[in-house]
């Protein structure tokens, strides 16, 4: 750790991680509106208290328990020694700390042990910990998917056995979907599942890219795995899930003899280092189906918007991160003096530093925004009073999904970005730490659909829904906002960007709508990004309204009104520039033949 | 190189690199205008056809002998055994050939076994250098800084003794000026040097981040060293420039005497593993004075536009080799079908994937008018007819120089993250290459000053020349070719959108000479980058000018033109979102208190 000749303490604030309990509560209450939400009966055993005192023990965990593993994971990585993948030292103590706090079971159903909170409370938990660990943090959350999917869908003996032990993370899941030849195509996979006599299946296959596919840090780990059986229908309509446990059960639940699933190699990645990427061979292995044949598609469907919120909340996670970082950093690194002063100034005080962490903040702020709106919409589709809320809360959930796993990924990886250059040379070596939020966050805007294939969703299923109202009725909020703080004194300037703004993406949507498919697909990503920065300048200047309206002299509060004006003077206005590339078409995107891309001597 | 489980063979194009010697001529003839500098006396011995000859065999050199170092330095990295760095197995060779084909001493000066051909010529063996292995080509780049110190400042004794070796790389040189205090403040440096009784100086201090500080490559290792006398002014004017030989010279000129300098320790770094960064520390070694005392700084500075525009071409050379890398996988990866198309397609069919490539290859191609344009600046500024051209060049030059360093690497950067996300999941796995490109730019916006020192001097310094003229004549300059493409009937869309472009960037600029200082500084960064955007889009529409004039149905030209309309129509109407954050001043950066950036419970 120590870096010869210089004087900075690396064990200072900077390797720290302070959860921002505070900007957490704000967005709970300003954006995602928690208060309504538990005043559902299923939440009857939840209040404003008891969310606020345990936010505070989390953060207390989290910082103190799971954030120092963060570099040592990196540093020493997951290893597959004779067939099973080691987890770093560290992991072993602290996982089980976890598990006994029962961090990982907040949003479990109770019926299975879960605590039952909303998600919406559960987002902040994990915003905690992927924060604290990104690599780490993936495993329960690869076991909240799984937990997901066999709530749903598994056969009452199937949950039964196992999911009060996923639920308490006394085993863990997986997801297993990809093939060499499956990747953003998961209808060309090829693993098969042939039926036994007794109602069990025969895996037969090769995956790859599975996160947490093996560890040694529980007594089971449970696959869900995507497969066709062999009389099954070409392409997505003929894909069945399959749960195949490492170890199968004894008579009595517990793991007993081994399954046939080989673990053949890990890969050797850019970060994530401490999370195991593994190849897995699937030999004649014991799978139970879950719910039908030829479903399998269908089902991982409906918890796909999860996913992909919680890959977009890891977007958030390691921006929070990166940027506490940068802050401690440049609060503490002197160099060069202010005009008129005498001493050397620590670099925050010098414009273009001050610039960077601005944009730092103000991104990570908007992001939390719009994650956490996007959860609660998660929760309201469920717990919402009326049919017609829970329908609307379906929608908005449908729309914000692919714009929150996109926009908080990309700007994830640009925040982390900014913290290496805040760092200047420092930023470089690994030992300063700022590489390591660099390199894990660029994971992010891969996997679990990669952004372009989120852009193809947003622009060819999410905008034609309902003719176009979901998406209008979103822009229309804004455009209310906007017109409100534009008749204010305090925030009329944060109002009139918005406006524009609005203004430029309405007129972009509408070419979309009505736009070829071709032309559509060309504009999709830049459409993402627009949708993305107007969507983040909106919970941002949502907060400022808020901060206003409780006392603006309160410095946190004002602190959070000048963040949205940062954000609207200087990030708002980019949208006017994304137009162009939004509606220039396929020909232009086409322009040049295929020849003469790449390498021409 | 394996992977598991994936058709991909990754001994496939690839993992090749193919220099663009086509566009390098086109961009040397239409931007650079090659054609008019070797008109020079100095050139007599240069014509076109030796040029074209000898970037053809170059390119033979650095794609078959230089290229397939990369990978293996990467992930050899250099190692330091009993105070001796020691290099990847595959560099010596290699090296040795590179030496013998004279390909580093093509710009020395004749009187010393240089080739003399202009650096017009020389940046595009630089580029392919680079492309072929970033790390490896810092050795001779930094080499070329030492070898304009001494060849401007060095005593004729100095120069007899060293600037052969270092012209034919019989020895190479090394720029020690960073310290662990004074790293963008290079006044605060602290190194001491001693007078000695014979002329000489006693040099103690420890430099930290010197590239290629040592190595097994060549006899002997000549540091250029940044010191103060015992007497000197504080800051940068007491600051002297010391020759410091690793090895001291015995009196026939061959090294003797080990010289006492300490090579402490390597950086364990992001990027670039394959180039030490070494932390040296002088111990009363032995060094000769450059020049006059105390012009250390204002000798550094006549070779600062050098090296930064060679940074500024790392940022060109890495874009283009992970541009080349992710078009070759996208045309051999299949997955998916197009509409209608029944069997699965390269991904480069897919509009998504194919908007990212022609991003990449847009950037690229504009990166390398803005590198030649400078470059040829660089040259005019000795060798033009008359004192007005020379003058203008000079000017030119200082102008672009902050936009070259800092434009071209950001995009450099951008460029290698899509080609990370154009290879999707296996972008994120380091056997795939893509990692490699993203990690090894990371460095390139941070040294040789951070981009953020660029844009202050950009603003602070360039704009202001000659009361502005200097940037308005280069702005009227892209005016004139807007406004004579927007008469034509082939590209008057890109006349029409560089029009507009240019139209704002006026706007920013006047703002920003008439602004407070403060203003100015906060809005530095963002008018860099449009100011860059700009200068890309204008190379791009005078090669489709040049293009069109040739003749438009030959293919290649056809797809230069293709090229200049994607940018015009995607990127360069960025340039509108710009102006918000130039103008936004400095009262909105510094709207929230220092105490609430950062980690805030």
């Amino acid at each position: 750790m120590a870096v010869i000749g210089l004087t900075v303490n690396y064990s200072s604030p900077m390797a720290s991680y302070t959860p921002p309990v505070r900007d957490m509560i704000f967005t709970l209450d300003t954006i995602a509106g928690i208060g309504s939400i538990i005043e559902a009966p299923e939440f009857d055993h939840v209040d404003a208290d008891m969310i606020e005192g345990a936010l505070d023990e989390a953060a207390r965990f989290f910082s103190e328990v799971f954030a120092p593993t963060n570099e040592i994971g990196d540093e020493e990585g997951a290893t597959l020694v004779d067939g099973q993948v080691i987890t770093p030292e560290a992991f072993k103590p602290v996982w089980n700390k976890l598990v006994d706090a029962g961090w990982t079971a907040v949003t479990g159903s109770p019926e299975y042990g879960g605590h039952g909170f909303p998600k919406t409370f559960g987002i902040a938990i994990s915003e905690m910990m992927t924060s604290a660990n990104l690599a780490f943090s993936l495993n329960p959350m690869l076991t909240g998917s799984g937990i997901t999917l066999l709530t749903r869908h598994g056969s009452d003996e199937l949950r039964d056995l196992y999911l009060s032990k996923l639920i308490s993370s006394e085993w863990t899941g997986t997801m297993v979907l990809t093939e060499p030849e499956a990747g953003s195509d998961v209808g060309a996979l090829r693993t098969r599942a042939d039926r036994n006599d007794d109602g069990t299946y025969r895996i037969n296959g090769t995956k790859i890219f599975i996160t947490w596919g093996d560890h040694d840090l529980t007594d089971n780990v449970i696959h869900m795995v995507l497969a066709r059986t062999p009389d099954a229908p070409v392409g997505t309509k003929g894909i069945s899930l399959f749960l195949v446990p490492k170890y199968l059960l004894d008579a009595d639940g517990t793991p007993g003899e081994r399954n046939t699933v080989e673990i053949v190699s890990l890969e050797h990645k850019l970060g994530i280092h401490a999370s195991p990427t593994c190849v897995l061979s699937f030999e004649d292995s014991t799978g139970y189906l879950i719910g039908e044949e030829n479903q399998g598609m269908r089902y991982m469907f409906t918890m796909m918007n999860q996913a992909r919120l919680e890959v977009g909340l890891e977007g958030l996670s390691v921006a929070e991160r990166a940027y506490q970082h940068a802050s401690a950093y440049a609060k503490e690194r002197t160099q060069g003096r202010m005009m008129g002063g005498s001493k050397p100034a620590p670099i925050i005080e010098h414009p273009d530093v001050r610039r960077m962490l601005m944009t730092m903040k103000a991104y990570t702020e908007a992001m939390r925004g719009l994650v956490y709106d996007a959860v609660a919409a998660d929760d309201r589709m469920h717990c919402a009073a009326t049919q017609e809320e829970r329908d609307a809360a379906r929608d908005r959930l449908a729309l914000l999904t692919p714009i929150t796993k996109s926009w908080c990924t990309d700007h994830g990886v640009d925040v982390a970005s900014i913290g290496v250059q805040v760092f200047g040379g420092m930023g470089f070596i690994e030992d300063s730490g700022a590489p390591q939020f660099y390199r894990d966050a660029r994971i992010t805007p891969i996997y679990e659909g990669t952004n372009g294939i989120q852009a193809l969703d947003l622009v060819m299923r999410k905008l034609p829904m309902h003719g176009g109202d979901v998406i209008n009725g979103y822009l229309d909020e804004i455009d209310s906002l906007a017109a409100k703080l534009a008749d204010t004194d305090d925030l009329n300037d944060i109002g009139r960007a918005l406006s524009s703004a609005v203004a430029t993406v309405r007129e972009a949507t509408r070419f979309l709508l009505g736009s070829s498919p071709s032309d559509a697909m060309a504009g999709a990503t830049p459409y993402q990004e627009m949708l993305g920065t107007l969507a983040g300048g909106y919970y941002l200047a949502r907060q400022a309204a808020a901060a206003v309206e409780r006392a603006i002299d309160v410095p946190w509060l004002a602190a959070k009104v000048g963040t949205a004006r940062f954000y609207a003077a200087t990030v708002l206005p980019l949208i006017n520039g994304m137009a162009g590339a939004v509606t220039s078409g396929s020909d232009t995107t086409f322009a040049v033949s295929e020849e003469y891309i790449g390498a021409v001597r």
